[in-house]
């Protein structure tokens, strides 16, 4: 562990000719600046007892008002497993890693707590609850994604579980006011194929000062367009993020069937007022 | 660092009388475990160097398809952050701590691209889109708030940035397609008043095995109730969880605002098909 491993994640994150010396360096920091996602995978165990751990980092994160709206399904049925990867797509990791973490907004304890107290939820209903459940989800997750690389082992957002709502749903027991936002794969990284870390938009792309800047972008795009075309080549890939990213937003179509993702909530119960 | 600070970190978290020895101990685990919001700040600046450290960090966070649809704006000129406190519902720890971040999902930089290219970008007007967007920043922004901790910073989450989102965007300048998700307030912790761990959900209410199961989260939310109750004591409040988490969710009015967000995502170009 040394200033100089962050410093050599980092010029991998940004290939920037000058990068400068980080202000900062310690093992967390290490962790972070290292991730990259895991699609191969040994078929070596998580224990119940690691799993715990990665929970209750995941419960450590912030949560919106302490309302906790979120619930985690391990799923470690290779039966179940393969349904759910069919239903993402066919991805291979999700039948080749031991645990799938399928995270939920989940609304249906406080449904049920309300219920309980004959009083009402109304506020339930509203987009913005569904935000709430949404990003919940999203911070107690990374938070176990941290937990996971911070002991060796890898992981990937299954964001395709989106793709098929209520055949997830029904494969999950998922009552209404419970919807999969997203799924996790947790194992151990097979050593053979080592992912590498992918850069990303230039800083100044990302972090504004103040006041967002939005024409200063196109030269900032245009810089990564050619930064990541030398990891491309790398990997023998001939791609182009501009192309990639235009085509995965293009159409209905392209989204994979998550264009019904408003009539799937609705299926589910909730209203998105 | 040893196991037993960790083994302290969860017993806060869980307050369960016979918490078993973590499966693992580490620096990150340390820093996930003891995580608690701050709410009182000294004026001690954050550096440059060290904001770019939590940006790169928070980069390094996994983005869906690599589309990076999330930017951040760093305020720290105190006339802003003042405007900004006072329609987050006046949180005085805006106004103390020398950096609010604001998190946006961002569509702005992608239909800038788009329209230089002369290429349709339909799938970011469907409800999925505004989703990915959301959980991009939420990942992005969980990264940078370990990255903070783990050098001695506190943060605290500021979801009042979505009680008046059109006033928050006309303070930031933000175009069309770019939505203020969150605020998260980034300083140093005022050591004479510390927070502690609040403590959650017993871990067997949100950790589900192969399906879900709801009928048992009534006993989970009691001992819950009885648990947070001590901690609530310790601070001399006379919470209760189950009243503060109904109320909060009561009705439309106790949204503070945020019941209209699907006008104000509308008013911003996000269609939600």
């Amino acid at each position: 562990m040394t200033q100089e491993v962050l410093a050599d994640a980092l010029r991998q994150r940004y290939r920037e000719v000058d990068s400068a010396t980080p202000a900062h360096w310690n093992p967390v920091l290490q962790v972070l600046h290292e991730h990259r996602s895991v699609r191969t995978y040994l078929d070596t165990p998580v224990s119940d007892e690691t799993l715990h751990l990665l929970i209750s980092a995941a419960q450590s994160a912030a949560t919106s008002s302490n309302l906790q709206v979120w619930s985690v399904i391990a799923v470690r049925d290779p039966a179940r497993k393969a349904r759910l990867a069919e239903l993402a797509g066919g991805q291979k990791h999700i039948l080749q890693a031991p645990v799938l973490l399928v995270w939920t907004a989940d609304f249906a304890r406080l449904r049920q707590l309300a219920a309980d107290h004959d009083t009402p939820l109304e506020g339930a209903d509203y987009l913005e609850s569904s935000y709430v459940g949404f990003i919940d989800a999203a911070l107690a997750a990374q938070n176990a994604v941290v937990a996971a690389e911070s002991v060796g082992l890898g992981t990937v957002y299954i964001g395709a579980l989106r793709n098929h709502p209520e055949l997830v749903a029904a494969e999950l027991n998922l009552p209404q006011q419970v919807f999969a936002v997203f799924g996790l794969v947790v194992g151990h990284p097979d050593p053979a194929e080592s992912a590498r870390i992918k850069p990303r938009l230039p800083q100044a792309a990302v972090l504004h000062h103040e006041t967002y800047k939005l024409t200063e972008q196109r030269k900032h795009v245009a810089v990564y367009e050619q930064r990541i075309a030398q990891f491309y080549a790398e990997e023998r890939l001939a791609h182009s993020w501009t192309e990639r990213v235009l085509n995965r937003l293009t159409s209905a179509a392209s989204l994979n069937g998550r264009h019904r993702l408003r009539e799937a909530l609705a299926n589910h119960g909730f209203r998105l007022v």
